[in-house]
């Protein structure tokens, strides 16, 4: 039985006409992210164009204790869209507007529901880019929401980073910048990194304004096998440690090769893989370079293969953003289940080693991957949603890996966010420090309208 | 009149015995940070050497709606050590124990109370250090207190980048830790950023985990002087845009250079002047250094003077930290004011010189300084505290500079805090966003003992 009463929906529906919606697909469409979570359809779809829109949503739905739930491009990992007590979905992806963009400052502010590769397509003329990078063709707006990073973060930093400020709608309906342009800032308290990562749980991103970085003069990419995940791990601990500014540091292992080689159509040799970038000038990028061949030498790996030309280079990272599919393609009609931990780079080798035995004899594909410069990895899982038994396999697998990332120093998610599916986990990592957490949510959400059951466990 | 009761006063003194102090000359000392801010002197002070120590004092406080005011180095520059309601001063400097430090996983944790000189002594011989350099030998905790950064920060980051986790007593005497140790995490709201630059308001700071890094294999410093700040501005602004990664960008205007000769007993050529620092791998860094050579030569910029030698390097460098004392010497028994504001880039020529023409028939010595490279930038006048007249024209310079910065989209502080200095700029930087900070105040500290009346206005 729907949330909203009769008279919201009438209010919605004569105030937003047709972006106001109750058609089951679209509603269906608007409940669930690209992972294994179980959907939980949302009453109503509104398409927002404006952060006044959000804002009139919000009041509205306020008035009458009814969930919101912001919704960008649909690419969650973790449950973030399931709408667990009903309520509205608030679409942003109309909200696609690059604000405005200064070479100059090296910064632009976009719409929350900005595609990553829509900005990027829009920056690549002015020689600028954008580097946060998860794979998915995100929304700005989401990658803000869950704290997202991915592949370039070794070099770049997370949207922790790379977030200048925020518009948000809070759940008052009231609209507030957390911040100006500044580089830095020691003026007040940090609402904008209190807004990054909170998952629309405590209010609703509209507008980001983002720090932006100019294309690198030299660009090198670079694949190297080993015979073993160990080696590849203890070659890039070892690039970390001395410093080298390397872009990009991935490890895939061989049978995540497997499958993007059969997805992406490539022919790849089927070993585990570190495949690097390297950004900066010519000198000190062929620097860069040398000394991580040294090191990877020592560690066993075989020589580098270049993807210099940038239609290569295209190649080699589309098939690495592809990875999450490839998984799930080995399998008719399964689901992905990515799980994400990151731990102290110390601990890397032996947790993802430790995984990897976790993995010996499970029943669906899996494959590890990670950007081991953060110590941050995934095991993506092909499952059928529809087969308890395998879920709860994968489940003990995952809290095992979970359980033991906490254990040596780590974290729950280094980059996919809690929504619902690591909430369980929130207290072992945080201990009391979450009932601060709810404090904060209560203070400012007192009727637990925001995206509720995300992020907070109870 | 003391606002602790007698029974408090003779508990606190049961059970710190000599720790707990109500001499007034400590109590003065106690009141008040480096700068001109007229002091506001404790009912009493107590030295912790624990966290629970600081739980401790903050739970018999909290009993009797006592105000804490956590001190570490006595540093501050914006107030933020006057017990304007009274209360107790926490002495966090006896809490000076680095816990464990990881060369692997290139991180630390310490004690609140430890000093920036201290880690680093720590850590130089482990080829590893702490980049985050305010100038003072300000402690750790307050330097996460504050929001800090300085020199490096246009590389490494500020706190704000730099800081794990914290553990923090809470105005409930309730200890918690705001992360573990992995890199990145999307596990939960961001405590971490939100005690960082909460200036004691939120909670005690009593340990820090710290981001480290490797001692650079090449380390270059370098002066170069121009006919005008504006030259050496936009030297530094094209730096900036062109994405090299220079570890230190600082500007000192001509009358700094001038004070700094005086009192570090040096012979710099009198002129506006940039001084530079270039961390890295030997190629990357001649890489830099000769594109910033070629950036200052367009710019009218003269030759390179060279600091390589390492006391050559150090003798530059402190005479910049001891800018401010140099300022203040140029007149007996002078107190500092200090401001500081932070700008886009594109905006911090224009900024200096409109603040230049402000400083113009100044009746007090004051001289341009600033972290360039970030858009920061100081202006330290050299005031008689007792001289109402002259502090109320340094307060309307002070106001005019703020509001541009502010009205360009910058930051009434960039990285001093706003304490009680910066407290009547809060609401035109943020607007209604600080209605929002007032509600996660009052949530977490209901009765508002921390610190108060720093930051939060009315």
């Amino acid at each position: 039985m729907s949330v909203l009463s009769p008279a919201l929906s009438q209010t919605l529906r004569i105030r937003f006409g047709d972006r106001f919606s109750i058609s089951q697909a679209l509603r269906e469409q608007h409940g669930r992210g690209e992972s294994h979570h179980t959907p939980a359809i949302p009453d109503a779809v509104v398409f927002a164009e404006s952060t006044e829109d959000v804002a009139e949503i919000v009041r509205l739905c306020a008035a009458e204790d009814v969930p919101v739930i912001a919704f960008g491009a649909g690419t969650s990992l973790e449950g973030h869209l399931t709408a667990v007590r009903g309520g509205v979905s608030i679409d942003l992806s109309r909200m696609s507007q690059i604000v405005r963009v200064s070479a100059e400052d090296l910064d632009c502010t976009v719409e929350a529901g900005v595609s990553r590769e829509q900005l990027n397509t829009h920056l690549r003329d002015m020689g600028l880019f954008f580097p946060i990078d998860p794979g998915a063709n995100a929304s700005i707006g989401g990658m803000a929401s869950t704290r997202a990073s991915g592949t370039n973060a070794v070099r770049y930093g997370t949207m922790r980073e790379n977030v200048l400020s925020l518009t948000v709608v809070l759940p008052s309906g009231q609209v507030i910048r957390t911040g100006g342009r500044a580089r830095k800032s020691s003026a007040g308290y940090d609402l904008t990194r209190l807004f990054v990562g909170s998952e629309g749980t405590l209010g609703i991103i509209t507008e980001v304004t983002l720090r932006l970085y100019g294309i690198p003069e030299t660009i090198s990419a670079a694949l190297c096998s080993f015979e073993s995940v160990e080696q590849a791990v203890n070659a890039a601990i070892a690039v970390v440690q001395l410093g080298i500014p390397v872009a990009r540091m991935e490890l895939m292992d061989r049978g995540l090769i497997a499958a993007v080689n059969a997805y992406s159509n490539l022919s790849l040799k089927i070993e585990d893989t570190l495949a690097f970038e390297f950004h900066g000038f010519p000198a000190g990028v062929q620097e860069q370079v040398e000394m991580v061949k040294a090191i990877v030498e020592e560690n066993g790996g075989k020589d580098f293969e270049w993807a210099n030309a940038p239609e290569e280079r295209n190649r080699l990272w589309k098939a690495r953003h592809n990875a999450f599919y490839a998984v799930v393609s080995q399998r008719p009609h399964a689901k992905g289940w990515s799980s994400d931990v990151c731990v102290p780079v110390s601990q890397l080798s032996s947790c993802i080693l430790k995984t990897r035995d976790l993995l010996r004899g499970c029943s669906v594909p899996a494959a590890i991957l990670g950007h081991v410069g953060d110590g941050n990895y995934h095991v993506v899982f092909a499952v059928d949603p529809g087969n308890q038994a395998e879920l709860n396999e994968v489940a003990a697998i995952n809290k095992k890996m979970v359980q033991h990332a906490i254990s040596v120093g780590g974290t729950s998610t280094g980059e996919h966010g809690v929504g619902t599916g690591k909430i369980g986990y929130l207290r072992g990592e945080h201990g009391d420090a979450v009932d601060l957490m709810a404090v904060i949510k209560h203070a400012i959400d007192p009727t637990g309208i925001m995206n509720p059951g995300k992020v907070l466990p109870g």
